[in-house]
């Protein structure tokens, strides 16, 4: 084992120790009390709902790689506590206040999700170091493109903090985009039935919480939940449609359930407050998944070939492009409802209405591809020890494991 | 690749997408505004537990097959979520209620067991083409006898819904009945310990999640919850006590465990809201595990070979049998409280009730066979080209599977 | 098979039949109606939290040994069953109430910490027949010295039944001193990849659900679940920190992950409603986590081997030790409190309260290792059968299994 590898390895704990400690010297300044903290007694079976499926569903529906799976959920849940304490006392920075405000472990743990999502696009390529460095980054470009967006586009609270899977995914590859291609045909890159059947496990779970999260700081909770739900629902039918429609010989794929049923949940985050008709939620779960699927086609013959990208677990068709659809959609469907409730007289004000929420969409993805370059390029200078393509994808080179190997 | 199998596969995405887009046009014209929908909040958690346990928690009890997995979470996720739909249109329309009632979603996951128990007793024999048409008719036929159960029985509400575990064996050992013996001694059809010990992980989930299940619609939460949480944990004491005495040599068999921990909960669903003491619920849960095990040897030695009955994961003794003893036991509980309230002297009313609560038993137990036997047979005609014996219980039929088998 | 084996299996469903007789009838005299029993309605999903929690997290925590996972996962089940009811109905033998007390069923869960924490010391070593005895006599000496706390040192209910940790293992490790020691080098003791993956499900369903466990009981539920969070996710982070700095190379080692990052969650238990200040619950967690894994590596080295003893699942450093830290900062914490308020002045006071909070402390462990010594003894007399050290971790001697062992 090369020395340099060794001294990375070494740099981690050091590296997590003091941002632990910069945490607690943060907190033993930013809080007086926590008397006036959480949150009304309803909302806490909520947020464990959300709670739980960031730290277990995500950690197992990230678990598709037949030699990562200690790697996968191990380092999901490492940089989920850290993150939730980075978040609280970011948002804390920036809030001005000196207590802890209520609801901000929610609103972290909500947040949390970006870094989730650009985790899946370097799963496999990036050592704990990188990752750490990126979900940090990550997280305060997050809040700031939050802020931006809060102070000069007046967005709603909540809306901001739905922007996380397009902001996740479309940073998750900008990141992506800078790391080495892995060689072609690199076995340990596939998944298992086992590693699938891990992963299926994870999904499921995601997707029953999902209604939670699409709820959780929502006004109208009653709505989100029915909407959401009905959603998924079309969204998980639809992705069995298409899985056999585009599939060789009618079978179903299981990746492509994998990332279809989530894609109605991720549509509807914008509007799950606000629609009034079931109906549409249900077409927008349709359409989540018909992009989702035919993303992932077009995306992996020739969109990533040729940008030379490789996006592990399909982050870009599973998060990203049913995001931009659902952020199409609610300006559509508020232009449409501001309309008829206006009887299209006042032109000019629907006219900012949609420049408010365009420019909030361009504002966030702009923000996330080129920060994401930015980070990209700095997580691969030398400094920070890059993983070696041949090392990738492997939990023997992080953990100790003993010597059967767990997918076999 | 035979031909017919191939155009079997290629009809499962229309069909979905017939149904799905059937789905969308009647929720068209169905419900108007989702804001009058859902749900207390105090619902939602017990809500999200029921949704819970179907999903994830049914998905992975049946995967008792060794190489059946990806069909047995998948398939159950699938007709879940389309049933649930269907469940929901079905029940407005015979509401007649233009608005989307109030529980609406509740009642329809409830609904959703019997299919899930139907689609135990064929699991790996059935195409999805015949589980989708089975589930869809399953519903109807089940909305159908509640309905009757209501409007000429006068059974309330939520006691109609819980015939869902009777209603959901018969019917499924009925169409189970109509399919083809596989082959003795096929090996596919055992299940391996990693099978076992997900199927465990499965079962723990929806013994948690059992008491939520009983008192989701009920009146009185606090007992149902209650007389529910110790039925089952009787139950389970008794899994134990009789899976040793009952097998060779005193040790405990796995498939005892899934089936029988679960009997105490069917045992009590009629009756858990109204059970004063909470030692009947315990005696019901020790006599609903002592049937379904003793059930489960007289079944598979005798009753099931006679009959040329192949149960695949004993949905009979595992759901069949304690349901019919906890309707046993609800009209006999119900006889003897309205008997000593009236100190047995209005013995016409006692009559009556009795005459009530059997008609509902007899009336939802024979629908469930004659209808399930028809829809058996109609399952088995050519158009739907059923799959042959040799391909029963093989994952490789119907997904995707890379080339090394998962359960080995 | 020898017969002396073969009549201690069949022993086992007869105790469990004689005790589950035993607490029916209990039950038909104890509890006389069911109507004012349960808890409020915002009880009832942090109660399916812990319950959740105890069966499936602890479960599959506990499997941790390649050949033991039927084992680990259906004796906790079967144990928490058992004695869910067993200390319902020694509660009511203590409070003298014939109502079933509120909150009743939410305090035998909680106690069943104890129980699930002592198995994990004997993992493996123990026949069922020794569970079953061990967990009752437990439960039973565990109600008296939480009288004894009330009773006479005036300690509030539910810190009485946060000394669950500390109580389940040193009575663990005192019973675990008593069983024959295995062969060095048994290679069923050790793990594989597929058991720790296994066992980080369990253990994140348990990190998940501890602020359930934390708040429970508590009065001020927002500041416990609030301290406890953030507890463990300091923990978390510092239990990856000291893996690194701990292990050779550099490299994580997920048996660390497992015991520490629950360490916080312990360490907090005690003082998590009354802390007032964020950064202090996140010091606690650090320290927790600290302890444990120092503790891991003293302990494996040093002191079980002088002492001969085979802590299987290591309860001693993942509870023994951060339940100990835990109190003794319950203690120092509620001086300093005390001694701010009154301005140091009344000394007595202060006097009295550290007299009662480590007198708490001293007879519960006091209590817990000499009455784990002796029913230590009492469980390897020659009634009961011991296992023979070469039939320990072993799910064949207990369970019906196929051919191929599960965890190859």
């Amino acid at each position: 084992m090369p020395p340099r590898y060794l001294s990375f390895r070494c740099s981690v704990p050091w590296l997590l120790l003091l941002l632990q400690a910069l945490f607690l010297i943060r907190s033993f300044f930013a809080f007086r009390r926590a008397a006036d903290t959480y949150t009304p007694a309803t909302l806490y079976p909520v947020f464990q709902d959300v709670n739980h499926m960031m730290i277990f569903g995500f950690g197992f529906f990230l678990m598709v790689l037949r030699r990562y799976g200690f790697s996968s959920t191990g380092f999901n849940f490492l940089l989920i506590v850290l993150g939730v304490q980075c978040s609280v006392l970011v948002e804390d920075l920036f809030t001005e206040s000196f207590f802890f405000p209520c609801c901000s472990l929610a609103k972290a743990v909500v947040s949390m999700t970006a870094v989730v999502i650009s985790t899946g696009a370097v799963l496999g390529k990036a050592n704990p170091v990188q990752l750490i460095v990126m979900s940090l980054v990550e997280l305060i470009i997050f809040s700031v493109s939050r802020c931006i967006n809060k102070a000069f586009l007046q967005v709603p609270e909540h809306l901001t903090l739905m922007h996380v899977h397009l902001f996740g995914a479309y940073f998750g590859l900008a990141v992506t985009s800078r790391f080495p291609e892995p060689p072609p045909g690199l076995d340990k890159s596939r998944s298992t039935p086992k590693s699938d059947l891990f992963s299926m496990l994870g999904t499921v779970f995601v997707w029953v919480f999902w209604p939670s999260f699409n709820s959780i700081l929502a006004d109208s909770k009653k709505e989100a939940v029915l909407n959401t739900y009905l959603a998924l629902a079309v969204s998980a039918v639809a992705a069995f449609i298409l899985s056999a429609l585009t599939s060789k010989d009618g079978k179903f794929r299981m990746t492509h359930i994998h990332s279809a049923v989530l894609a109605g949940g991720v549509t509807v985050s914008y509007t799950a407050p606000s629609i009034q008709h079931p109906w549409i939620a249900m077409i927008l779960g349709l359409l989540g998944t018909v992009i989702t699927i035919l993303g992932s086609h077009c995306l992996q013959r020739c969109c990533n070939p040729a940008l030379k990208l490789q996006d592990t677990s399909g982050v870009h068709f599973t998060f990203g492009l049913p995001a931009v659809l659902g952020a199409v959609a609610a300006v559509v469907l508020g232009v449409v409802e501001e309309g008829i409730d206006k009887q299209w007289n006042d032109l000019s004000s629907l006219g900012y209405l949609v420049f408010v929420d365009v420019g909030a969409f361009c504002q966030t993805i702009s923000t996330a591809l080129i920060t994401g370059l930015i980070t990209g390029l700095i997580l691969n200078i030398k400094l920070l020890k890059a993983v070696h393509v041949s090392k990738y994808f492997d939990d023997q080179f992080y953990w100790e494991v003993s010597s059967k190997i767990m997918s076999d």
